[in-house]
């Protein structure tokens, strides 16, 4: 478990070097929803998503010069990558050869060195494993790590101290990193309910809170690439089961709708893993409160894959 | 002519009512300019643009209940609807026919009656203040208004004030009211530069500054269709001669280019008119100082538009 005190130290860690993203409101949106509603968008993040403050937090933990890897989807490795630039350490990074080539090209652009796997016939886990054990690298986990936990809390601790009291907080949930954080300081903080978003395709997290113990399904296949685990962490579900009040689903084709309203509506950028807050708002899926706070997670899109996605 | 005292009163004016737009930083815009890059991203303003700002200070300055008339391109449009509603006053827009469907539907969504005209046949000055006699409205000019001018300035007020002291400022130039307002602050402020941007088919102000009086020029055929003006305003061409350093322009194909890479590399989305300062300075148009502000006026733009627009 993780605590209060673990967001604020993360905090203090990543402070100057993660982005302070603003709140956004939409007059559109609040009328939509019925609320008033927060938006916290770190796609404005450096690396286009939230992932580097958990990967600064834990990077920074470690004894100066330790290179490091990591496995992820796409934007964790960028969060590595940067991080690892950061400190001044090397980083390598498995990633799926199906990764958005956006992705793919800007984690090299930050300097890391990307290794690439078969996310359908492979277990990145242990290749990863294997691979750090090999080169002596620690694996920088992109979301079942306390520390890396604690520092995507910071988004929510940050959301809050600007926005003012919240009713109700919303995240996206791919292996539970981001809201297993923010769940932490929302709660702590007087929040009252916090609610995460699935892809249809890939509700492990619902299956498993419903289930009260991990459950692993199949690979999920979604347009949301950073929401595609097949299970929640052991630690992420720690937290999660006990923080966690709901968790609903989106349909990829909800969510290319709500890509297009924060494009037309809200003028920010969203990937799709990004946009399922406003996909299950948009779609009724939540019960909103008077002030709702969405963590909008990362942007990494490429411009010609948007005008696909919308088409 | 205006002055700081007239832009900081509109500031006083706008409080509560104008979004504070947040100063966004990009290291990847600072490494291509080789600057350091503060960007006022006005395309989360309220109507998608920075021009609630003038249009809300100049209809607060009328008579309580006094309805309004305005001709615009389109972001003026919404603005004169929005600000008309706040104020409990009838808006009435004439909008050119080919303006984008997105503007059209939402200025009549924020309450106005929009009247259409023939952008390249007929006088939009003539028409809306013939329109403004017959039914006794009050005309909201979009740019060659004191008022307007001030409240525009808020922009760069804010930018300063957030982002710190500037070395080079830089705004779009259409008719010129956003610069006009922006340089009175800025230089009252000690900026060292303001610098202009223009399509390069509609450079009315980049010829009117050469000949010393304002030019007017054949109405430009631009994506840019917030730059369509073909003279430069009476009162800002006053201020703009005397408080403008320079005006740059920019290709079509050079603002596509930027509008995908405010897409891709900051989120942003960004109309062809807002994207105008990044191409200049992706393109080394402009010879950049250490710190460099830029206006991005707006992000009204149809995500079927953008997509065909990169193609």
């Amino acid at each position: 478990m993780i605590g209060e005190s673990d967001i604020r130290s993360a905090a203090a860690v990543v402070a100057g070097v993660v982005h302070r993203t603003p709140v956004v409101t939409s007059r559109t949106l609040d009328e939509r929803v019925g609320a008033k509603v927060f938006l916290k968008p770190e796609n404005l993040q450096r690396g286009g998503a939230f992932k580097l403050r958990g990967a600064y937090n834990k990077i920074a933990s470690l004894p100066a010069g330790t290179d490091v890897l990591a496995f992820s989807s796409g934007n964790h490795a960028q969060a590595v990558a940067i991080a690892a630039g950061l400190r001044g350490v090397k980083a390598t990074i498995l990633m799926p050869e199906d990764a958005p080539t956006a992705k793919v090209e800007a984690t090299r652009g930050y300097g890391a060195e990307v290794v690439t796997y078969d996310r359908y016939g492979q277990d990145r886990e242990a290749l990863g494993e294997a691979l750090a054990a090999e080169r002596g690298l620690e694996l920088v986990r992109p979301y079942d790590d306390p520390l890396v936990m604690a520092g995507q809390g910071t988004a929510a601790l940050e959301l809050i101290e600007d926005a003012g009291p919240l009713d109700l907080l919303v995240t996206p949930v791919g292996g539970g990193g981001l809201i297993a954080g923010c769940a932490t300081i929302a709660k702590a903080l007087g929040v009252g309910r916090v609610v995460g978003v699935e892809p249809q395709a890939g509700n492990d997290t619902q299956q498993s809170l419903a289930a009260r113990e991990r459950v692993r399904i199949e690979v999920p296949r979604t347009i949301a690439d950073g929401l595609q685990s097949d299970v929640p962490g052991q630690h992420t579900f720690e937290v999660n089961s006990q923080l966690v009040d709901e968790i609903v689903t989106v349909t990829d084709a909800e969510i290319v709708e709500a890509m297009r309203f924060a494009f037309e509506r809200i003028k920010l950028v969203l990937e799709p893993s990004g946009a399922v807050g406003i996909a299950a708002l948009l779609e009724g899926r939540i019960r909103p409160g008077a002030r709702v706070g969405v963590i909008l997670s990362g942007g990494n899109v490429g411009a010609e894959r948007f005008a696909e996605l919308l088409r």
